[in-house]
């Protein structure tokens, strides 16, 4: 009997992980607004009756493929946190991460340019996200000067810097979804080597050999 | 006999620029795949059929866009282009000339993204367009080497810094369009100005007062 009653439990579970994981690949490929929920379901193998029978509304499912994206990434950052100037060179793991779920790092940054519209659904979580990552550089940022590590600055310049970073990442990131080709995690290394030189005062950028 | 012939014709010249304006922005906001002739339509004032006597198709009309828009850029850089170092700082001016034309910014972020999907029809332009812009940085940083006013770099290291600046660049613009209150041309000029110190192999980054 328990076992009859988990089966379909079950296979509801793996449905609904299937039509997110869809969803983020389509949302990710058309846009939020141009994709849609049936062409979702085609691409599962499902009615749009039997999609909705797992999300209510196109923006439920989209909120339902956010928190799947930030449980993903939590999980990706379980574990001990490197500090100060390590936790810098450590965005080059995130870039890694990036490689590893392309689907992802598109709907980020197709929601990130959709929610420019003060209208889009994902405005808010977009918006809170970018003010969450900047805190989270700047601490890093000021840990690494606070150990010593980097040279004192004042904290509109801790923030200024962790704008540029953010910026950086997003723009490289675009450049590697536009071209396979383009080396994302060696060009991101080499930047965030360059910044950590620049805001320890070493006096020269090193020439490559 | 000349007049009255003029008179539709140049009306015609304005409801296309009319067309060409609301379609930046529709497709600025909404997207390409999202972003409906219908709508476009609407928004102007006009039937969807008097639409189609001046763009036959969706496709060509944002073909037509591109072509608006490049001829806007072309016309905003026409007179005596600044080199070298120069050529690096009068990027503020690009950044002040978006501060103008939010909708073309709009438009070049989302199509950016949006052609990360190979089958997307601005695709070629956008992937041609990376590239001019990034041979255009490369030279302008080039062309401050062999002034003396930058350190030698080798050909690799100028691509990576010339990739760099359009990375910082498009992730500031998204910056600004997600908060219009982040101060664009401040925040790109203090990364200029610390990427040309960096790139003079000057020992320090100046700190605020």
């Amino acid at each position: 009997m328990t076992q009859t009653k988990r089966g379909p439990y079950k296979n509801g579970i793996v449905r609904r992980r299937q039509i997110l994981d869809k969803a983020v690949e389509v949302f990710g490929t058309y846009g939020y607004l141009a994709g849609s929920l049936r062409q979702i379901a085609a691409e599962v193998g499902v009615t749009p009756a039997a999609l909705a029978r797992h999300f209510d509304s196109k923006e439920d499912l989209l909120v339902e493929v956010l928190r799947y994206w930030e449980n993903d990434n939590a999980h990706r950052t379980a574990g001990a946190e490197p500090t100060g100037v390590a936790a810098l060179r450590d965005l080059t793991d995130l870039m890694e991460y990036h490689l590893r779920h392309r689907g992802f790092l598109q709907l980020f940054l197709t929601l990130g340019v959709e929610a420019t519209n003060p209208d889009h659904p994902a405005r808010q979580f977009i918006v809170e996200r970018y003010a969450s990552t900047r805190e989270g550089f700047a601490k890093r940022i000021q840990d690494a000067i606070d150990a010593g590590e980097l040279m004192p600055l004042p904290p509109e310049q801790v923030q200024s810097e962790a704008r540029l970073l953010i910026a950086a990442l997003d723009g490289f990131e675009l450049q590697w979804l536009l071209d396979p080709d383009f080396d994302l995690v060696s060009e991101v290394d080499r930047f965030i080597e360059a910044t950590i030189r620049r805001l320890e005062g070493t006096p020269r950028l090193p020439v490559d050999k």
